[in-house]
């Protein structure tokens, strides 16, 4: 039976049967391509994870909720604090007041730094230890195979792109787009978690391990990306009038449960992930005519789904 | 004497008289840090240029004027055709039709693909060769010293970000914040430069030398980042009244005097240029605690400024 002549090379190659054994390298080498989505669709359940929802952020605004996952392991004094000024109620009524192109959104209370007008900070602490980086030793670190300019190793841990400098050196958080950090002063102790910024530009590795990262959004970024940005060079609004309403921050666990965004996310220590880094480290398909055989950490998609939906 | 309490480190070391002769290393590195401001306030008129009308495009709209500088020697054929386009009007009316959340926008006839509503390319050509890359040799390329994962040698030409493989290999331009490329379907020769896409997230440098670049955004980057984004996965809009119209896309050239933007851009051969990325790469200042070491491609700033005014 003759091949429709519209067949391509790519789909008769996806057409091939999966000769491979798992586990066996020099087979999985001769496995037919599959797209990051193809890969997606066949993967078991339990390489999803749920959020915690006691280490989750709804950001509420006028057009929708953003969800933030904090990350305890790295930054617990801040993310403890984080959720002080959450359960009462901090952020309500306070404001995204800056808007840099390329750079970051931050929000918070504008009036912060004086004391004749800043909110109350109710019974979260007003000082914090720096937590730029922790120590390597304990995590589960996924490390990419790719090199990197900023840092000795980059990889994952728990769904956060990370890097480190050994195995039992220091390990941070890496500044992707939807890195959420401590805004601070110059002084590295300066931050208290009160003052949030999100990246919503090329990753600004420059602030690795010189700010505390206390977790990252894993929806709702076009939110916050599309939010008119101020004067330059710093995206502070000049008129008070410009800045976006935040209508509160909650933490999910306090939340009514059929309130809460369900959501998965691939776990990054699974072979699901690892897959879909490979797909798109070497695409092979119709499109793309070189492979670029790397990906940058910051490059690295991290899945998130709705239960029983499409992404 | 005394001096204030409040003045610090930085400044002190700031106000030390510069004692290194220009040209020496060793005392190069004993002068006082400048940051980028600093060493871009104190630049000779002679590191920066204009741009050439002929190769500028005005893309507007109703929010405002896109500047962008298009790159004749990378992508000859598919400049000549936008400018073809341009000059007979294409895009007037027709729409910014996709915004993808960290990736890119994308423009121009949304029937393009439909012989029988799409709109008429007049005198441009329908056919292209694909100009992803092309030799490096006799092209004045300013490297930078620091690793990329992406390419073997990265830096500059002519103000656009740009890759090669070796001084008489292949060079091409990469995919950085602003860059400006033309929309293909899968055959390498497919784009003939009516659609047209800006990156307006993380460099997805992957698409380096896999589509032809035909520019850069130099001026309201702005106004493209923040377009509300399209339905996932793609950013098309489901409803047509969600684009953003395109009043005109112009050449400076074709625009009277009195009506062009007056531009200044750093010059990427200049000392200035080179002062800055190392500025950039290892800042010291009262903020950044540890300096990156490094710095990535599409982290480099590529200064523009108003003459007479301020950035």
């Amino acid at each position: 039976m003759p091949a429709p002549a519209r067949l391509t090379a790519a789909l008769l190659l996806a057409l091939l049967p999966a000769m491979a054994a798992v586990g066996d390298a020099a087979a999985q080498a001769k496995k037919p391509y599959r797209s990051g989505q193809q890969i997606l669709d066949a993967s078991p359940a339990s390489d999803w994870r749920t959020l915690d929802p006691a280490r989750t952020l709804y950001l509420e605004l006028a057009s929708g909720r953003v969800v933030i996952e904090l990350a305890p392991a790295f930054a617990p004094e801040h993310v403890a604090n984080i959720t002080t000024l959450a359960h009462e109620h901090f952020w309500d009524g306070t404001s995204i007041y800056r808007s840099q192109d390329n750079f970051v959104v931050q929000f918070g209370d504008v009036d912060g730094e004086d004391p004749a007008k800043a909110k109350s900070l109710g019974s979260a602490k007003t000082h914090l230890p720096a937590e730029f980086h922790r120590s390597a030793k304990g995590l589960d670190f996924q490390p990419l195979p790719d090199r990197d300019g900023w840092a000795r190793q980059v990889g994952f841990v728990d769904g956060f792109p990370a890097a480190r400098d050994g195995a039992d050196g220091k390990a941070w958080l890496a500044h992707c787009y939807g890195t959420l950090g401590a805004g601070r002063n110059n002084a590295d102790d300066s931050s208290i978690g009160a003052e949030l910024y999100v990246v919503i530009g090329q990753s600004p590795r420059q602030l690795d391990d010189n700010i505390t990262v206390v977790g990252r959004v894993v929806k709702g970024m076009e939110l916050l990306s599309t939010i008119q940005r101020g004067p330059e060079p710093m995206g502070f609004y000049t008129d008070p009038a410009q800045r976006t309403p935040i209508k509160s921050i909650r933490l999910a666990s306090e939340v009514p449960a059929a309130e809460r965004t369900p959501l998965e996310l691939l776990r990054t220590d699974s072979q699901t992930f690892r897959d879909v880094v490979e797909a798109k480290r070497n695409r092979v398909d119709d499109f793309y005519k070189r492979p670029a055989g790397h990906i940058d950490l910051c490059n690295v998609p991290l899945p998130v789904r709705t239960p029983g939906g499409k992404k």
